[in-house]
């Protein structure tokens, strides 16, 4: 790219687990220019101070509305990018933001699910890659999906929003594993390594705030949803990925081998998903920005069970937006991500 | 129990997991006397050597048909056991068998699920105490549950077994993560710590032996069970538990409420199950004999989350058997397990 | 014991690691009673809400100078004991202090570690009962060792206190792992799950309060010690134990077999100690009041390397609390305890 | 590089840890290719289907002598490597050889520690590029560093070959614990999760092979060494890393602060090595390249503590190995390790 003036990057909220992993990715990007990270809590601290493992000079600064890079990424907790995002969208930059703030449409939901009130019109494109290439490629400013929304939401999108004939889904009831770093950067007893190692824990059963993410991504309403959908998020003994297990209901039964051929030409032009034929692990994709896809077992009733693996602080996170950058900047996909 | 002389013990198979436990607990047990440890491969090891926290000086020995002590406990490979527990029995031994060689009535089922030809005969009462606490006291020889079957089968049992008006079970679809002990006191490189730490693990979806099993106990048919039932097992990074995750369909929608009470009623009798009104975890039940249930959420549409914890090693294996012993013996049910 | 009243007990500082491994251990002591757990930020909880392990319905309670049981643990953060010990003292209570406030006789040394000024007087008999024996028998109240210098003292006593013929120690150095819980029932962030899984981290180099209590109890100076000494502690992704390495140096090279043998003599004594000839590990010892020793190596100039093991919450804290408590009542060492 | 032919490299035992980790660093390397993946157990088999998260096509093949690409990375056991080494050096390839044979220049001494007769001439420039980049530069085979040598070397070195005025190197006691890593891609069961999950396990006290190693690279006997010198090394459970605390004794004290910038001075060319002023952490290098150096403290006596970090896979092994081919190349030394 000679003579290409890179476009420079400032990361909102970078000193979190997700920050972390976007200082990384960005770092070492080709052909975009990390320049500053913002981070009110750790402000004037060196970045290396803190992650010594990020090869960088620069300085964790408070953001007070600068504007002066290309792109801006917000890695801000629930509720503080609500204001933040519309003044750089104003201002042109490119927008990525990780947040909840602007996934759902239906403020009630977001109510419900975020305790916080926001305009009907606090919504941006939805950013999955895998579903909806063309709207981040014409968008300026995106939302990046959760990290359960995108280990679920790929593992059942194929069947529900392309069934196959006479196999419409009846109910999806998923559960799924969570690395602590989901859980963020936090002094919190209970995520102490002393209370963790040698323990699982699940929390938020059915009431997660994924789950309006995942049935309004999925096409279907998400107060009334046109198939039984049921969500169990836990917490197991590892840092990093989101381990989901489907078990989704057809109409009908289809044969394993059936089932994965349709997940092979719905995620054809998509290079991070992989759908094997052995069981997936959290370690195959691991520090990777990949999803890998199992379709583990169908039962004579239409039972199936889809298995998926995703690391949530990169495919979940990170990853994926740099991923929404390469896209949004008209690059290869997978540009600085392989 | 002045001037009685305690029974004394033997365990075949007394080298893998599940026997360390027993050991543990058996030498802490204050009415019963252990005397022998039988394990072939470990044969003249002493039992220090290899389990250096258990204090005693027994040494393995191998398993020649001796049957000088008055109870049995076998915790030997599936298949195994076969041979050895009638002989026990016939020479009127109390028999306490771990393995699955005795709990499946259909020898095509046990054919299936375990690769091995069985004859019709060779079934033992299911020695679960909560369900079948009278059959228990009676029997001289008994089949002790699975790890998986039992946190699965206390999470079902008050539901399909003594269904509420109007709400019968519809479907039962569970995730369980299971500690890697389960699989053994083995080498496999695929369980080594540097494969598993930080990974997670699915296998046997749908196709776990514990499968008729559960619906076994359960009273169903296994072949054409009166409701749909998927069963996923995974792995994850501890070393002790079972962890389910049971999404059950109701004809009808009842509070979270009303199902606790049902289950309190129906498990009143029994000192090991504990129905907790906050979410259970692997580490509220590690090293004890504790069942701890949880009923997570219920949906408007009959759709409720129920999670059991268990200790694999102990509920799951080792505890459960002593349980038994104890209910064999006329002892109270929780002696030396508290 | 028929006929025999137990005495009765309480915990002030309940809520603690150390607290929950001494209730646990008291519940199933057969000859004391467990009647009182103090805790002020837990206060009005029950223990069985806090740790659902345990099986007790005892709720915690704030301590305000009660003294109506027999025998008194204390398990306070440092400093917090110092009022408290005298008062049951004088009252004619059993004490065992699990904090430093009474260990080191140099308010000086107190003052540098513990940063606190102490009384002169405030100190206690030092209740290693492998080096303190009968002082621990006459004594009612007493100090009980930190983790730490537990593992290291005792890998060190027999050479330093008992030196074999012309074999003086020069210098020790040692480096020590400790589990995590060491630290306590906490919620830092930089012992979060998150940070510390595959972490390790020394800290308090050469300068960690254990240093002058071992120094103490080895019977030398702490401020210019008759021999070299150095002390690093270190935590890695472990809950429980202390793995301490030691390298000594000895004015002349002596065979391991002649170090072991001295070791067997210098403990015969005492049951909890185990010199063995293969390498000790944490699973050797964790949940129980072992403490496991191996002579290493020795080379030809002198150096030696010595490798103890402990429970830092049963040898290293509750358990050899309890060991003191049955010596002080004139039970055996072990009751209780294995 | 605009039209250069990039060189072409293959890896002989590429199907274990250091393998899997040389193939990650060299996919992303800018400036070679990677073609040939050999290793015999897994001949055959695609990568991706061993190491999911490595993203290539190449299949391993059984190396049948084959001399088609420019550079050789040789990752096989310990004596493996003997044969082959010589042949492809012949033939005028570059070669760095990761295992430990052509390290030792004194015969006896890889007698005595890999059990192995070998010739005297079969040693190689020890590729520590802190210690040796000229020779490295001009060479066109290396022996790569092992991973406990690297961080206890680049620990000592300043000290050691460069002793501060009157402050000769007395003595050198290290312990360093290792991630699991360390022992390879195994199936042993005392290596298995169950068995290493919260267990630390030291092993070849004093007698590890990477002793004689290290003392030859700080330039005295390996017999009868200047300063007196003892290692322990231990496994704790984590994956990746060697952390090592060195207890020196100098002949008279000096403050942290001279050592620290003795050190800095040290390694002033060295783009790896970072002496902190803070402690060192596994995390902190953990996927890097780094080592990171603390001076912990000074005694009085002259005793002082040094702390390093590698990762064992990367700095401790692959990533060593590409800095190596770097300088051989002429490529900047950090090119595509950061």
């Amino acid at each position: 790219m000679r003579g290409y003036k890179k476009p420079t990057v400032s990361i909102i909220g970078a000193s979190g687990y997700s920050g972390a992993e976007l200082t990384k990715i960005l770092l070492r990007h080709p052909s975009v220019k990390l320049e500053r990270l913002y981070a009110h809590t750790q402000a004037g601290k060196k970045v290396q101070d803190l992650y010594p493992a990020l090869d960088t000079d620069i300085v964790f600064a408070p953001y007070r509305g600068e504007q002066d890079t290309d792109i801006y990424f917000l890695a801000l907790p629930h509720g503080e990018a609500l204001s933040i995002v519309p003044q750089l969208a104003d201002a042109g930059k490119l927008v990525i933001d990780l947040s909840g703030d602007f996934r759902l449409k239906n403020p009630k939901e977001h109510l419900k699910y975020y305790r916080k009130d926001k305009d009907a019109r606090a919504v941006l494109p939805y950013a999955m890659p895998e579903l909806c290439h063309d709207a981040i490629k014409q968008a300026k400013a995106v939302s990046n999906p959760g990290c359960y929304a995108t280990g679920i939401i790929l593992g059942a999108a194929p069947l529900v929003k392309k069934p196959l004939k006479g196999a419409a889904v009846k109910s999806v009831s998923c559960t799924a594993v969570s690395g602590i770093s989901g859980a963020g950067r936090t002094g919190k007893t209970e995520l102490s390594f002393s209370e963790m190692s040698g323990n699982v824990r699940a929390y938020k059963a059915g009431m997660h705030q994924h789950t309006p993410e995942i049935l309004q991504a999925l096409g279907t309403n998400t107060f009334e949803p046109a198939f039984g959908f049921m969500f169990t998020p836990m917490i197991a003994p590892l840092v990093r990925g989101i381990y989901a297990v489907l078990n989704i209901q057809l109409e009908k039964h289809l044969p394993v081998s059936q089932i994965r051929e349709h997940f092979r030409d719905f995620y054809r032009p998509a290079p991070f998903v992989r759908v094997r034929e052995t069981m997936t692990e959290v370690q195959h994709v691991a520090y990777t920005n990949f999803c890998d896809i199992h379709i583990a077992e169908s039962a004579g009733n239409g039972s199936i069970v889809i298995v998926t693996a995703i690391d949530n602080l990169v495919k979940g996170a990170a990853g994926q937006a740099v991923q929404n950058m390469n896209i949004m900047l008209g690059y290869d996909e997978t540009h600085g991500l392989l």
